[in-house]
């Protein structure tokens, strides 16, 4: 280690709508010094994700806010540097949830190590990492789909829509994705082996779904909200399942949403299509990882799991702007930062 | 039989908003013969339940709208007046499904024989029948109480909630109540047992529910909807469960609801707290059944279930008014009106 200086962005401010790279600070501190039974970790790849977003807010919600002036969180792929744990050598590959900075301290409890042989060590943090798990899981244990059934998953193009849409067709359903842009669509359909992939900038985007849908839809994997909700509502078949794991059109919201109010036309539409609604966080469902990683390695060896990644670089001053690109769609693919 | 005429009660036309009597029209026709394999029913007793009001809409519904010139339909306990079926004999008494009206023919098919000195008759269209099948299935299967834990359910003293409360509390959960006025919250705390409740009439009836759930709410059975849902929706914790059966507050509404627009809002909360919204139809449950009336019987006998009918005199001609009142909470209990 030639350096001796720590980067890292702190949350500047809460964003107030929108995310700008004011609302984030870089800060400079000395690289820590690990105690006995702790690592050095030096980031690699820190992943981007749109739960981040929740966490720049003070509102409640299924995990604490990051504090103004801490270090913002996320999954990150590291390098042990120095080991003072028994368990870890220099140069290890591991996951760990460093966040968004370069060197961190772990005592080894949270890390896991990774094997780059056996895959890119950054598809720990996609297809076989957390978005991939929160597909397999959601979709699985609430979505259910049985074979000849409809799934839509929107963001298809993404690190959880794009796996959703592909264990749909493995367990023999129809998978029509929504995505953003022709390229996108073209990459859903071809590379992916969707049934269908619409953009949801057409301006008949609705019917175009409500086409791609002739039996209706059985299974709608909820992660962006707002318009695309808005199309796949009137097509749910009774019992349809909808499991919710973002609303991303939705999290740089401000204010209260003009009426009419579409409350009541959804319990109604609850009530007479016996529909399930279920929010969920991947690790509620943490006894499936160990089938998740050995149906997901499968799956990718045979060829039945494409992924694509969109890895940026430019280290952790290139964060915000890749991070507020994340919220308005421009990724094409799991968004990683390559850190160091 | 002295009588050759059959009373019927048709669908005039469909309500705009909540129903009045002219809505019904009383009709006169020859009382019809049974053929070969078929028996002729006369009802003694006609069940009224608020799904009726939801078949009086042209709206899709779980089930095909009652055509306008058509006999409502109705869960009924009848006798076999006439039987041409070897497996009835005259002067058996069954549940049917006659709808509102004095006579009905039946092949059998869709008859349960009632034994009067196993249960009162009419319990067969209350806690022994639809109703309480309905409490039982939806709690168990959807909401899945478990001890130490809040259930909160509306309409207490009514047919369905006086069951969810006390299912609740014989698996150790906490029973909280909501009906409207003093009589019936007394009666549902202390008939009923349940550990409260709370009048929805009352003007800081939202304080008052947060208090009798100073742990939050686990459960919520959702019979009603409108200003009980707003009570209940902040008090609802991590993983609550919402088994949705029935939204009797919003039944009679007409037009557009004014904003704000509340479902954004809503699909947050299902995503921070992993919330469960499930509607449902007791039939979707049929395989429990057989489970339900062993455990009910065995509940009914030992005193942990009671219930409370509120049966209404004077044939068919009370119905429109009983069922109007039903949709505004006159009754107290279930509501079952004599007919002959």
């Amino acid at each position: 280690m030639s350096d001796t200086l720590n980067h890292s962005l702190v949350l500047a401010s809460r964003p107030d709508g929108s995310p700008t790279p004011a609302n984030f600070r870089m800060e400079e501190t000395p690289i820590p010094l690990p105690r006995e039974g702790e690592v050095l970790l030096r980031v690699r790849y820190l992943s981007l994700d749109p739960y981040m977003r929740g966490r720049m807010s003070a509102a409640r919600s299924y995990a604490a806010p990051v504090e103004v002036g801490a270090v913002m969180e996320g999954g990150t792929v590291a390098e042990v540097v120095v080991s003072r744990n028994p368990d870890y050598r220099e140069g290890d590959m591991v996951l760990s949830h460093s966040g968004w900075q370069e060197y961190a301290l772990s005592d080894g409890a949270d890390l896991r190590k990774l094997d780059p042989d056996e895959a890119p060590v950054t598809t720990s943090l996609g297809v076989l990492g957390m978005p991939g798990f929160t597909a397999y899981s959601g979709l699985l244990t609430i979505g259910q789909p049985k074979p000849g059934e409809t799934v839509v998953v929107a963001a298809a193009s993404g690190a959880v829509g794009s796996v959703v849409g592909q264990i749909a067709r493995i367990k023999g359903a129809r998978a029509v994705g929504i995505a953003g842009g022709a390229d996108k669509c073209a990459f859903v359909r071809e590379e992916l082996g969707f049934d269908a992939a619409i953009d949801h900038r057409a301006p008949d985007f609705a019917e175009r779904l409500a086409e791609a849908c002739p039996n209706g839809v059985d299974v709608y994997f909820e992660n962006v909200g707002g318009k695309v909700w808005d199309g796949v509502f009137p097509l749910l078949n009774t019992f349809a399942r909808i499991p919710v794991c973002g609303l991303i059109a939705q999290y740089n919201a401000v204010g209260v949403p003009e009426g009419p109010d579409r409350l009541p036309g959804l319990m109604r539409q609850v009530l007479s299509k016996s529909l399930l609604i279920r929010g969920f966080i991947q690790r509620e469902f943490v006894d499936q990882r160990p089938a998740f990683y050995l149906d997901m390695a499968g799956w990718i060896r045979e060829g039945r799991i494409r992924y694509r990644e969109d890895i940026v670089e430019g280290g952790l001053a290139a964060v915000p702007e890749a991070f507020i690109g994340l919220l308005e769609g421009r990724n094409f693919g799991k968004l990683v930062v390559k850190i160091s």
